[in-house]
This record gives C-alpha cells, structure tokens and sequence, in this order.
C-alpha cells in the first residue's frame, strides 16, 4: 500500500483523526512519552471504529507495518487468528476479517505472498479466508508488468490455489463496491481467501523525485488526459440525476475546509501526538492478557513437586486402548520415572515447562517445522496410535481448568511461519508463542522478520510481543548448514533491552527460562539457542529439584574448584561447556574454573564481574566453539565492562563459512579448542 | 532433493566416480588442496558427460548448493543464462536445458520457487523453460501434506503461471520415461517451464534418527509391505519376457559387486579426493574468461580522457529522431560536458566505469529494482522516446567492438534477483555482473542468498563469484527502512579475504572500485553501500583527472592541514565525511584531520596506521552516522592493530532500530554527532 493510500486507510477506515496525522508529519512527538526510535507515519499502526452511513459500527485494527513490502501478511494473519482463539467459536466462527492491502507488482514478485496463501488452509493458520484488495496501478514504482511478471495479470500466482479473483475497474467506483460485497460474500460462504484486483493508476509519481512519464511516457500521456475518479463518478451521478452540480462541490468544499481547518490548527501547535511509538489497545481484555507495565506479581518460575509429577503421570496415562508406538514406550516411562525421580533430559524439561503453564492458566502455542515430533526425535509432544494413526498430546490431559496447549508441524516455510507466530504473539500477551526453526541455520530465510518485527518493533512502534524462537544450535561435526544459528547476528541487534537471547545449559535452566518469559514484563522476544547433543547428554541433565527450587541464573558459576588454586577462569556458553568439563575431569585439573553464561543479552555484568573476581584469576579465557568472527565473542569483547579483568578468546580460526565440512576436519579443529583452554 | 537422491545423480547422470564419492565419506581430503571449510559431499557440484546407451553423449554440470531448500534455483537460472549467453544464439537459442529437483514439501513451502517461476518468461531472466522435477516423497520430514499445504498437489502453485504438470507414478519407470520424453518436448517447442510430479514414496527415514513410522504409521505401514522399485520393475520385465530373473540377477550383483570393489580399495587408501573444495571447472573457455590465480595482467583503473571523453559524447549523441524527455535534455548535456570539463556525479562516474569496460572488451550486467532509471532518478542508463516511449541506451553505441551491456529492472524480488545474478557471476569471469538493491534496507529478504552463496561458496565448494551488490545506505532522515543496508553484518560475515566491503565517497574513488572489480583476482564478491546524498552533492564531485590517473584507494587521506597543529584524528566512511568536512570549514578548525576509509573489508591496517602516525594525534576517534552497535565500528574497534593508538567512538547511541522515525529527530541527533566529533 503506498503511503498516501495508507494515511487515507488511517483517517477514512480506522477512523484516525486528521489532526493528529497531520501533526505526526510536523512531528509534534510529545518527547517525554518517546521510547525508541519511533517511525515514520505511513508506518504506524492503529485501532479505532468505523461508523458506516447506516449508524452501523465495526472495530478497525491497522496492524504497523515496514517498508518491505508483503512482509506484513503474515503477520496480520498472526494477528487475526490470535484475535479470533481469544472469541473462540470453536476454530468455525472467523469472526475477524483478514484483510490485505497489496501491490500488483509486489504481489507478483515477493515469494511471502505464496508462502502466506499455502498457509490459509491449514489447521494451524486458517483465519477463515482473506480478502486480498490489489491497488493495482500497473507499474512498480518505474518497473512496467513485462519486466515485474511472468503472468498475464498480478495477480495469477493465486490461480494455483484456487483463490477466486475479481479484476475491476478502479474508475468505477459502483462496480468496486459490487466486487468488494461478492468478495466478503465469498469469504463468509466458504471460508476461502477471496482477491479483488482493482485496476487503477498512479496520477503523480511514487514519490517526490519521481516524475514516471520518463520511464512510462506513453502510459502517462493517457493517465494526463484523464480526469479524477472523483470528477467522473460525480459527473456520472449529476448525468444520472442522483445529485447536482452544486451539491457535489458544496461537499468537496466541505471537506476540504475541514482538513485545512485542522491543518492551520495542528501548525499553530493545537495538538500534539501522545507518542510516536503509538501503543495499539487490544480488544478489551481479561486481567491475565493486559500488558502490564512491570512484571507481573506473584509469579516464579520454581513449581511444586506435584505439578511435575502431574505432567509425568500424563506421559504414562495413554487413553483407553491407545497403542503406543514400541519405540517409544519406553520413552514414556522414562518420563514419569524422570517426573518423581529426576534425570530430567530436555525434552521433559520442555514439557514441564508448558505444562505448569497450561496448569497455570497460561496458553502456549508452538509451531515450527516438525515441531510436534521434533527435529531430533527429542520431544513427542503428540504420539500416534501405532496401529490406527490416532492422535494423543498428553500435554492436554493435566487439569479441568487447564489452559489450551496448541502444537503444530509448519509447512516447509521460515519466513511466512515466522511472522505469523510474530503476529499471534502481539494479540496473545498472556500466552506464551514459540516458533522452532529445525535447524538454526535455516532462520536466515526469515530475517526480515526478525530484523523489521521482533528487534525493533517496540522502539518503532509500541507494538510488544514475547515470541520465543528456538533456534537448534551446535558445532557437531554436521557441516556449514547443521550448525549454527548465528549467534552473532543476534546479538548486533540488541540494544535498549529489545530482546533477550539465551542459550541455556541444562533442561533445569531452560525451563525456568521458558517460564519466567511467560510472565516477564514489559514483554520483549526471547531468542533461545536450542542444543542438539545436549538432549540426551547424561552430564546434562536436571534433578526434580532443580525445577523445583530456585530460578532462571544469567550466570552459572563454578562451585566445584577451590578459588584459592584458581589461576585461569574459563567462561563460555552452551554446549562446549560439556567438553571443557570433561577435560578438566580427564586431566585432574583443579586451577581451571568454567563459568556458564546462559543469558547473552541483556548481559548481567555484574554477575559476571563478580564471579570473576571471586577467583582471583588473571587468566580470563572467552571460549566458544564458533569461529573467531562469530559466535558471542566479539560481542563479548566490546561489551565487558573494563574493570573485568582482560578477556582474551579460544575459539576456531575467523572463518567466511559457520562450520568445517567433515567431521574429520571439525573433530581436529574441536581437539585444538580443548588442548588451548587447558594447556599452561 | 535428499543426499541419497544427489549422490545417485552424482555418480550415474554427472558421471562422478564411485570411488571419489567414497574417498569423500570417509573424509581422505588431500590436506594440501584444501582451501576454507569445505562442505559435506552431498552439497558439492561437479560437472561430467553422460553417455547414453547409444553412445551419445552430452555435457552435465551439477550446481553446488546449500541445505537451504529451493535457494539453488534462481542460482542455477543464472548460471544457465550466463551459459547460454555465451553460447550466444541470439537470445533464442536456449541450447543449455536447465533442471530443477524439488521436493514436495518444500516446493509448496518456500517463496523462493514461486519467485523464480515468475522470472521465467522475463527478458532479463528467462532460460527459455526450466524441466522441473518433484521427487514426491508424500511426507516433509515428519510433516504430512495436510500441514505443508493448503493444496491438493505440492506442485499446484505453478497452475497460476500456466507451467504444464505431469503427476506420474514413481513405481512405473516406463510411465516416467515417457513423462520426462513428453517434458522435453513441450520445453523445446514452447520455451516454457514444465514439471514432473513422480509421486514416489521415502522407505528409509529422513536421516538416521527417524523412524517415520512415529509420526506416520499408518503410511509406513503400507510402504513396509510394498516391493521397491527395481523388484517390480524386474518382476514386470520377467512377465514380460523381455528378461529372464538369471539375467537381472546378475545385473543386479554385477553392479554391487562394482561397487564393494571400489568401496573396499577406498577403505584401503587407494583413492584421496583432489580438494573438498573441488574447482568446478567451466565449459571450455576464452583466455579472457578464465579464473586466473593471480592478479589479471596489464589492467589499471585509469583510463585514458579519450574514453571519458567518448562515453560522455555517445549521451549527447541521441539516434535519429529521438525525442528526449524535457526534463533530461539538460542531464545529457552535463553528462556530455562532465566528460571533459570535469565535475563528474555520481551518474556518470558509474558510466564511465561501465562504459570503459565495455570499450576494453568486458561485458557488464546490471539488474535490480528500477536499475535502469535508478532508485533515486540518478542513473537513466535507458532513456524512452518522450513521444513514442522508444529505448535508447548511450552505452550501447560506444565503439564496434565493444562487450554486450545489459541493464534489466528485475521482479519486485530480492531472494531470486540476487541468486540469479550470483549464478550469472560465478558462470561468466570475465563480465562485471552487478544486483542493485532499491534501498540498502531490503537487502535482508535475499539474507539466505548472502550467507550461503556470496560469503561462503569460494570457502564450502570451490566457487567463486565477482559479483557486486550496490547497497543504497544513507542516513539522511528517511527513517528506519530508507537508511541503512547493515553495513555491520556484511563486516561480521568477513574473512578469509572471502568479500569486499566497500563505501567509496567520490565517483572517482567508485570508479576505480568497480573497475579493479571487474579485472581483480583471484574473484571475490563485492558489496557496495551506495549513497543517496552524494549522487548530486557538489563537494563530491570528480574531475576528469581522477578518473585518468591514479586508482582505488582503500584509504584517503588528509592532505588539507598541517600534521603539526592537528591533535585529533577522525576516521570515517561514506556520508558522513562530508558533514564534517563542511563543520570544519565553518569552524576554521585546523586542528582536526578527517581520513576516509573507503575500502572496509579487507581493512588496510598499514594504511590507517602510517596515516594516523603522520599526524602524532592521541585522540583518534571513529565516527558513524550508524548507531554504535551498527555500522562499522565494532568491526573497526576489534580489528584495528593495536599498535594504533586507542581509538573511540562518535555515534548515535546503541539502538533496536536503524534509525530515528521522523526528520526531526534524526537532525537532533546529527547536530550531537557533529559537534562531538570537533568539540573539544
């Protein structure tokens, strides 16, 4: 949508008063109520009611949006099918309309537009169709159709997915009127997305320096010579006698006293916009789903032994004449013996954590690519009925009052996927939403997600969400695509507190971690790498009472060695920390401490100076097992504070690819890391 | 396509030894060939002939390509295109047949297939059909197809672009014969793309972890029970009487007994593979478009006036009855007049680049969004007939002998405009190949296509590419969509000298950048951060002179004050430079220097050093338009030898967003900048 089309959508549709979008554009931001950076106006979101002629009423939300275009579509589905969970009709009463905005040549071009139309029909994603409006000027921005698309009309793409589509001319408003009454028609009926291709064209050019007759000077000596919408709709009502001349100016007049009214008022500093980073009001809501504006009271993120139990008890209560799958029988008793006697392995560490949730009152949805079984074979939150194919999530069967737990397999999609869990996290404060990446390394497919929505929507646009990425992270040998999630690309993107990114340790401190995002506030998104080997890793896993006492710790320090022998304090993050332990067991190492840093941003410098000091050491070693230029430690490296004693780094060589390409080679490079952070 | 489906095209359609498959799995890399990380062998290309049972044979390259599903395709049309194009038939010709192996879920999933279907048809982009090919397993993963579509068939997006869709049984090898004959022909008489749906079922897991009969029993069950392939097809042969069951039998253990031979000389040592970054060698090639090892010979950057002076007369040499457009006759007249007169823009600095190359023999092949005019009305490498909308493009008509030039609007796509014109790079050595960015700031929706093909492909396959990425990067109050292009996260991708990150100030010093580019070796991609600002500022403009001697500098500079009086030393890159040259002016400050590092990856430390030393200062500071977790100065602040004395930061403060949301603001925080960078 271009930004004039957006200002009209805002004041004619939302019901945005002119006066305070007029006084965005001087930029009349009452500073004290700033936060971030804000954005520029044709950005913002809003929420108000339109009032139709008939005195009819209907709430308006304008979800914001950036300048990548279609990158909201999946978002505002998010956001519609959040909206929709919260009146629950039972997943049959969409009573929310999804309604897209697009561009002819965006639409044909941005493969986010595919992606969200695959996910229309699915369990996970439906919103009971969308009605999709083309603005179809017939050129993007000066790129004519033959060079924007390989199809007759921009909008063919959806032809593959049976989406109706009506083309109609923009010079006639009537007919766009008819078009647009079939096309909701349409939706209501068959619960489809439905398109209207609107034919138009752009009179002046797509901004201020663009003037399109040199690119398109014969389409532009047509649209010259052509009068307005508006003059030929009125000159077709006066030649029909529905209103005469005189009236159709006292109205244009009219109005237009009324923006310039407004206008000279907004100049001479009548009014003043509350806030740039504008907050979007939900629905009215119950006291659980309301942002608050600290954290919330009375919540930790220990639980009672019963609860743990509880959830243990649900993986060994199959319903009646379930056949479990032969391999995973013993899974499941491992899991109730886990829940009374502890050497809880991450999968149930997961599972305890939404289920407490669920058995607070807390909704947790999760979706990501083969999430419901898991990447690798590590978490079966759903189990199929070995000889009927029958579905059973024991995770659903924890209490009467229990709140809803969803757990869905995406399609093959990062971006499309991404921002939808995005967007139900916006609409859904009070659950916890988490979206899983099957590897780390595919999570590129969705930066622009990440970059224009989760780091920096609340500094944009007052816009909050506690979304959870689980991001599989892990130098295994598996080669340059099974490895990493980029540690490091996260963490150039924090600052002022938008985010927090962890890589936890132990099934303990993930779920605390999980548990203390479901009910932290100001909400923020929570980046979580997610280890590989670590899943089953004896050495990894937690006592019940690590669930059941204590809390989520940034910082986890070495108890194990006497501070006094200390002469060299290893800190590191995630896995490695594992190899580093068992050499340190292998060697008899007593002046080597390996400290734990499972939260990296925000980064508790305290802790660690603290810890640090304890040991006396001047020795300070930052090991990682990503190459020197990723991973934490360049971040590490600028942001310890100077009275840390000098950190200096082990890790692999700067490399331009994440990861070696053979085991081979990878088990070489890992013996160096090892050797290195315990030769003297 | 899985690693068993690539390793079986590998050995019996691209003619890759048995024996070097082998000698890769058990990781026996000649250590001295091997440069960078290398990749695990399913990943890596190769080129071969397939010989027919006839004896016919013909030519076979296999892409090399990453885990990331789909990301290869638009990579591999590019490579196709730039192959034919060679061939140079004429653009009719398409005598190179590209195919693309899909897999189900991911075909319907990802937005990169449908980006790129839609590119088949354009004029910039099309291979004159691609033969699609689904190997259709009936399950992603774990994921079953009423979670990975909203479709009846995977392939059903392609319905919309009118792509012909053969769904054939992969169970009957004479029905896909004769599928993939009918394919072919329908591509060879139509130019069009087609696909081969073989519905085809997985026997064996994803990987070795999965046991599908978890998640998918009931199927499982039925593909347990069924015969393979070869035994029906045996079975079906014997009915028949066209074999009898000795002579399959012997078929089939002659071939495994080929195979245990190999497999046991391999196990013995008997075969180590050349490089895990095999070379993959082109088509027989020209002199001129080989990969030299080492710097081409007898290149410069400087060029003779006469050919500044000949591209600026071929604009003001319209054709014959060429209406120019009124508001560009002035233009064309500068132009002409900057040829020789000097005060040389941004425009036509870049001109003069191409068009040098073009005279000297080398193509150059330009595409993004709206290139031809230019995002910002700068560039009108095409002009139309104001009065019947005909094309002229000046760098076309330079001298007889000259190289093609091509400039193309693309799609309104990053994801397949970037992979396209990468594969075009890696295919033609000896062409300049550029993608444009419209702003710097969508660049991310191509984030898969940057990791990893441009920063890693030299690394992982052996694969080099002299691609140049023109990033729009300014901030100037647009913003946070319209300012940056993460100048921080192409630094944090560097090493291993595996890309140029460059930020020239002056068409000069761009000049020199794009045409060392076009002549330097060995290949590196390079990405460009392009200004918005300078393309029209006066003070940045160049003289004839200094496109006529001299050549790139990585660092420019200050030549202006006397070392003796300076006392603080700036270092910056791009824009800002100029903010700050006019604040020194205006103070009559002698006592500060301003360096300008034009080249920042790789970063000539020498240079800084010796230029810092010249002037004795103690206070250098680094100074960004960037936020201070953005731009350049981490990189700067961890890779600056330390023997340059400390250095520190002027910048906007750490921020979630880009940039500041409304002009105003962002004016604020430049007067801060500015006047922290001279007060003292």
């Amino acid at each position: 949508m271009s930004h004039r089309g957006r200002l009209n959508v805002l004041a004619n549709i939302a019901g945005k008063s002119a006066a305070q979008i007029f006084a965005e554009f001087e930029g009349n931001i009452d500073p004290k109520s700033v936060q971030g950076s804000g954005d520029v106006k044709y950005h913002l979101g809003t929420e108000g009611t339109f009032t139709a002629e008939s005195g009819a009423q209907t709430r308006v939300y304008l979800a914001a949006n950036p300048s990548h275009l279609e990158a909201v579509n999946p978002v505002l589905e998010g956001i519609v099918r959040a909206k929709q969970d919260l009146i629950d009709l039972g997943g049959d009463g969409f009573s929310v309309l999804p309604i897209l905005l697009h561009g002819d040549a965006a639409f044909a071009g941005q493969g986010v537009v595919p992606e969200v139309l695959n996910l229309a029909q699915l369990r996970g994603y439906r919103t009971g169709g969308t009605v999709h409006v083309l603005i179809n000027n017939q050129v993007g921005f000066t790129t004519g159709p033959s060079s924007a698309r390989s199809t007759t009309y921009a909008t063919d793409v959806a032809k593959g997915y049976q989406v109706p589509i009506f083309h109609v001319n923009g010079d006639d408003p009537e007919a766009c009127v008819r078009v647009a009454e079939l096309a909701f028609a349409y939706r209501e009926q068959f619960d489809r997305d439905v398109i209207i291709d609107m034919i138009c064209y752009r009179r002046r050019g797509h901004n201020e320096g663009d003037d399109p007759s040199m690119t398109q000077p014969l389409m532009y000596n047509l649209i010259e010579a052509k009068r307005s919408v508006r003059k030929l709709y009125t000159e077709n009502l006066v030649a029909r006698g529905d209103m005469t001349l005189e009236e159709a100016e006292h109205v244009l007049q009219d109005y237009q006293g009324q923006l310039e009214k407004v206008f000279t008022e907004t100049k001479e500093g009548g009014y003043s916009v509350p806030a740039s980073a504008e907050p979007i009001a939900g629905l009215e809501r119950p006291e659980s789903q309301r942002e608050d504006a600290g954290t919330m009271v009375g919540w930790k993120t220990a639980v009672h032994p019963s609860l743990i139990e509880r959830i243990g008890a649900a993986h060994a209560s199959p319903p009646e004449g379930f056949t479990i799958h032969p391999k995973l029988a013993q899974l499941l008793e491992r899991r109730h013996k886990m829940s009374t006697e502890g050497g809880i392995d991450w999968g149930f560490g997961e599972l305890a954590a939404f289920g407490t949730l669920l058995i607070e009152g807390t909704p947790v949805r999760l979706a990501g690519q083969d999430s419901r079984r898991g990447t690798f074979v590590q978490r079966h939150a759903v189990l199929h009925d070995r000889e009927t194919g029958a579905e059973w999530t024991p995770l659903l069967y924890l209490a009467g009052d229990q709140a809803k737990f969803w757990v869905y397999d995406s399609s093959l999609s990062e971006y499309a996927a991404l921002g939808f869990e995005y967007g139900y996290s916006v609409e859904r404060p009070e659950a916890l939403v988490l979206w899983e990446a099957q590897f780390g390394d595919f999570v590129n497919g969705a930066q622009t997600v990440i970059d224009e929505f989760i780091s920096s929507a609340t500094q944009k646009w007052g816009q909050n969400s506690s979304i959870v990425m689980l991001l599989p992270h892990g130098y295994e040998g598996q080669g340059p695509d099974h490895s990493s999630a980029r540690i490091e690309r996260f963490l150039q993107l924090c600052a002022e507190q938008n985010i927090v990114v962890a890589q936890p340790s132990t099934p303990a401190s993930y779920f605390h971690l999980l548990r203390r995002q479901a009910y932290d506030r100001p909400r923020r998104p929570m980046v979580v790498f997610t280890p590989k080997q670590l899943l089953r890793l004896k050495a990894a896993a937690s006592s019940v009472e690590d669930l059941t006492t204590g809390t989520f710790r940034p910082l986890i320090g070495d108890t194990s060695v006497e501070p006094a022998e200390v002469d060299r304090v290893l800190i590191c993050s995630g896995r490695v920390y594992y190899d580093l332990l068992a050499e340190r067991t292998k060697r008899q190492d007593t002046k080597t401490a390996i400290l734990r840093l499972e939260q990296l941003y925000p980064l508790d410098t305290d802790a660690i100076r603290e810890e640090v000091a304890r040991f006396g050491a001047d020795d300070v070693v930052w090991v990682q097992d990503e190459p020197e230029n990723q991973g934490p430690w360049q971040y590490i490296h600028v942001n310890l504070p100077d009275d840390v004693p000098h950190v200096r780094v082990i890790s692999r060589p700067a490399s331009a690819s994440t990861a070696a390409g053979t085991a081979k080679a990878h088990q070489a490079e890992q013996a160096v890391i090892i050797a290195q952070a315990f030769g003297r």
